[in-house]
C-alpha cells in the first residue's frame, strides 16, 4: 500500500493505494488464478487447467499451474505481442494460439477441455475467481483498516465483486466505485439499464485488460447489488494518472491499473474529501517501449513531496 | 522495503530493497537536510540556510527548510535543468544561479551565508548530515533485521558513512560495499592509496548524483574504517539494473539509484550467496523524457513473478 501527500491534496482525501503492479506475474489476476487452481482435486490437476488470454490473467494461470504443478495451456490471439507469448512459456505453459478474426478463443478453449480433460479457468465469470480477485481488497482492510470508498477498474466485473464484498465485510457502508474507459462502458450501461448490455463493438482503449464488451455472467448481479456507481474515464485521464503515478510516486502502472488514479484525479468522484478511499491499482505489466511513448514528453517535477 | 524473487534467484542471496525513491523529496537526501535543518536553534531559523545544488540535494533542503519554516536559499548553476529550479521554487527556496564555467558554487554559498547570517546545509560533509543519511538504514535494519552485507552507492560518501555505522549497529560484522560510476571511482582510488584522492576530470556519467570528484573530508576517514571495498559500475550496468527494476519491481529508479541492483546484477559483489544483503534505491528523481529514452529500447518481459 503506497500514499501520495500529492494525492491526498489534490481530493482532500486520504487515499490508500493497493498495487497490484507488485503482485506475483504483475497483476491481481494472480489471485483469481491462485485460488481456483487450489480448489481444483488430485485427479483434475493431474490433467491440467486451460485457459484464454492475451493478457494478464495468461501469466496469472501459468505461474498458478506451475506452483500447483499442473500443466497449463493458454490460449492466445497469433498477433499477440511476441512477448506475452513468450512470458507465459517462461512460466511452464504450452501457448495454442488462434486467428481471432475468423476463430472463437472460448469455443477453442472448452474444446481443448473437453479433448484433454482440462479444467477452464475463466478470468472472471467464476465465483472462486472472484472470490480469489477480492483478496487484493481483504488485504488492503486487514493492513490498513476499512475504508469508506472503494474503487477499482472494471472490466468483467470480477475483481470489483470480489473487492466490493471484501471491503464491505470489514465496513458494510463502504461505497463500491468501479471505472471503466469511456469506449468500454459495458458495465456502466447495464447498470443504468438494469440488464447486461452487449456494446456494439468491441472497445478501442489504451486499457488493454478494461476491454470487454459485456458484464460477466455472474459478476453482474453481485456488482448490481453493491456498485454506487461506475465512472468513464479517457485514455488521456488514464495516461495523466500513469504520469502522476511515475512523477509522483515512481512507480510504473499499466493504462488499466491507473483507472482508479484517473477517476480521482479527474475529480469525479464524488464525496471524497475527508475520507478514506482504497484504490485498487490493478497491474503493471506495460513493455518498456509502450510506457515510453505513452508518458513521454511529459515534463516531470524533480521530486515527490 | 521491497524484494524480487528474480533478483534472490540471479544473485542466490536475500536481496532487501529499501526504497529511497520513495522518500520525501524522492531520495535519501532529505534525511540528512532535515537531520541538520532540526538542529538549529530558533535563533538560526530565523535567519535561514543555503546550500548549493543542481540535484536531489537542493529540493531536500528546500523541503525540510518549509517543514520547519525557514527560509531556503539554494544555489544553482544557471543552466540546470528549468524543472529542477522550478521543483525547488515549488517547495518555498529562494534559488541563486551562477555561472558554473566562471564561479564557484560554494565560495558564492559561504558568500551568502556570510552576508545573510544563514546556515549552511552541506550535501554529505557534515557529522549530522551524514547521521541523518543513515537512518536509511536504520529503518531498514528496524523493520526487516540485521543484513550480513550492506550496498550503498557512494558520491561524497554521506549515505555510505551513515549507513553503514546504522547497519553495523545492528550487526557488527555487516559486510559495507559502496557502488561508483567507473569513471567518477574516486573513493575506490582513495582507498586503495589510503588517502583522498582527486580525479583529473569531472566524472562524466548517467548517474549525476554520484558525480563527484574527491570523497568527503569528514566521510572519508569513517569509510576508510568501514569499508570492505567499491565496485565501479560502467552507464550500461546502471541502465540495465533501472530496466530491470523497471521490469521485474515496476518501479522508477534513477541512475545513481540503481548502483547497488547494478553491482549485484553483474555479479561483481562477492560472497553474497546465502546472506541476507540490504541495497540502499537511494532515489527515482529522473524526468520522465530521461526515463523513456534510456530504458528504451528494450524487450520487457511481460510479468513479474
Amino acid at each position: 500500500v503506497l500514499t501520495s501527500r500529492t494525492l491526498d491534496r489534490a481530493t482532500g482525501a486520504s487515499v490508500l493505494l493497493k498495487m497490484e503492479s507488485f503482485q506475483r506475474a504483475g497483476s491481481f489476476k494472480f489471485r483469481g488464478a491462485y485460488s481456483r487452481i487450489s480448489l481444483m482435486t488430485p485427479e483434475e490437476l493431474r490433467r491440467g487447467v486451460v485457459a484464454y488470454s492475451s493478457g494478464n490473467h495468461a501469466q496469472a494461470v501459468a505461474l498458478a499451474a506451475s506452483i500447483r504443478r499442473t500443466a497449463a495451456v493458454i490460449v492466445m490471439p497469433e498477433d499477440a505481442p511476441p512477448e506475452k507469448a513468450e512470458a507465459t512459456r517462461a512460466y511452464g505453459a504450452e501457448v495454442v494460439t488462434y486467428d481471432r478474426y475468423s476463430q472463437n478463443r472460448a469455443e477453442i478453449g472448452q474444446h481443448l477441455a473437453d479433448e484433454r480433460g482440462l479444467t477452464l479457468v475463466p478470468p472472471y465469470d467464476d465465483l472462486e475467481v472472484m472470490a480469489g480477485q477480492g483478496t487484493a481488497a481483504l488485504e488492503l482492510v486487514e493492513d490498513e483498516g476499512p475504508v469508506d470508498v472503494l474503487i477499482t477498474p472494471v472490466s468483467g466485473g470480477g475483481l470489483i465483486a470480489g473487492c466490493g464484498m471484501a471491503a464491505r465485510s470489514a465496513n458494510a457502508s463502504t461505497r463500491v466505485i468501479g471505472v471503466e474507459p469511456e469506449d468500454g462502458d459495458d458495465t456502466r450501461r447495464s447498470l443504468a439499464e438494469g440488464r447486461r448490455v452487449r456494446l456494439d463493438e468491441v472497445p478501442r482503449t489504451i486499457a488493454d485488460g478494461l476491454a470487454v464488451d459485456t458484464p460477466g455472467e455472474l459478476t453482474f448481479p453481485v456488482n448490481r447489488e453493491q456498485l454506487e456507481s461506475v465512472i468513464a474515464v479517457s485514455d488521456a485521464d488514464l495516461v495523466d494518472a500513469m504520469a502522476f503515478l511515475y512523477e509522483r510516486c515512481k512507480v510504473v502502472v499499466e493504462p488499466s491499473g491507473a483507472a482508479g488514479v484517473a477517476a480521482l484525479l479527474t475529480g469525479r468522484v464524488p464525496h471524497v474529501a475527508g475520507r478514506r478511499v482504497g484504490v485498487i491499482v490493478s497491474g503493471g505489466n506495460v513493455a518498456a517501449d509502450r510506457f515510453a511513448s505513452l508518458i513521454s514528453g511529459r515534463t516531470a517535477p524533480a521530486g515527490l513531496d
